[in-house]
């Protein structure tokens, strides 16, 4: 099974990272990370670099991709040369999926279009405009579309999926060797439970990003 | 505050981008990924390459180290020149942490002879030939030295060290950014709550890796 990961300038690591630690514990998993062109990539912080394996045009046959998100959408959603990428090798995917606004990424280049899918909790409602009905689901499944929500929800999507793929067994295998028991000191992961002013805030520091 | 992420060969790449996801959203941060030798280094599934942009040797007064784990625990106790790096830091850090089995390199440096830590499930019972003090807590804190469990437990550990850092508020900002609101598909992250045979299974794998 042939797993690529795309990345890109910009992009939040962890919505890759966190799938492919437990994506490439499947049996047979072959995963490659790949970009728009081959080399390293920089993540949304400015901080860490990734590298791209292979350039995407050299990943023709891809069983499963996954679109990570990242803070600059208006980057994202305009870069055709992905979105061509995706919109070729699609059509012969066993999954196609995102995590955070990797999604807008997958919506931009059409694939979602009367489709249900999430986003990051402040990106939901950029979907309708792709023809794309939100839900503020962790994980949200559409046929072979799969969707997470923002940055850390890609490990659960991937456990979902995995057990999808390889049974329930060896999802808690895997599990159980990324010692996955959860433990946030806080409430505060989703805008239904974080203190309203924090939600508010990062509300309105994020219509800066999203419309500029 | 300047905050270094150990990288190197055989790691695991989710040790580290989790906290690094958590962490580099700190007011002030300054963010390296650093390793023996600059350059891409290789991660423990052989699929993905991150870069260390500097040399240890060119980081030599960091506020925070953070050191990942891997299954290669053979390797891991015997760099020398990270284990000398190590030493000649920690003196003047604020935190010194690890995640995973990243524990038994700073035990091996001898930076945790006499105090309690953690690692992951696996590798709980190697401490004490460093004479450290087990502890299965999924974070451990024993003065400035943070310990986190197997893998996942990063983003745990970075959440807490956040909140002491920067305060409960902004911990929970970062919290709510990453969208860090867990729902596994399953309940088998710990050895205490996954089905006995898996438990066992991984149990009698890492003995090979372990011991080997």
């Amino acid at each position: 099974m042939q797993l690529i990961f795309v990345v890109y300038d910009g992009m939040t690591a962890l919505d890759a990272i966190g799938p492919y630690e437990i994506l490439s514990r499947l049996p047979g998993a072959r995963v490659t990370f790949a970009g728009v062109q081959a080399g390293p990539v920089r993540t949304d912080t400015g901080a860490l670099s990734l590298v791209a394996d292979r350039a995407l045009a050299d990943c023709p046959d891809p069983d499963l991709v996954l679109v990570p998100g990242g803070p600059s959408v208006r980057d994202q959603v305009t870069d055709t040369a992905l979105h061509d990428w995706l919109r070729a090798v699609d059509p012969a995917t066993t999954w196609t999926t995102s995590v955070c606004t990797g999604s807008l990424i997958l919506a931009a280049a059409g694939l979602l279009r009367g489709r249900t899918a999430t986003s990051h909790w402040l990106a939901l409602d950029l979907l309708p405009m792709y023809g794309v009905t939100p839900v503020a689901e962790r994980v949200v499944q559409d046929g072979k579309y799969v969707t997470g929500a923002g940055v850390s929800a890609g490990i659960d999507l991937a456990l979902t999926l995995a057990a999808t793929i390889a049974g329930p067994q060896v999802a808690q295998s895997i599990q159980l060797a990324c010692e996955y028991d959860p433990r946030p000191p806080f409430t505060a992961g989703s805008p239904l439970t974080a203190p309203p002013a924090l939600v508010s805030r990062l509300r309105a520091d994020a219509h800066l990003v999203l419309t500029t």
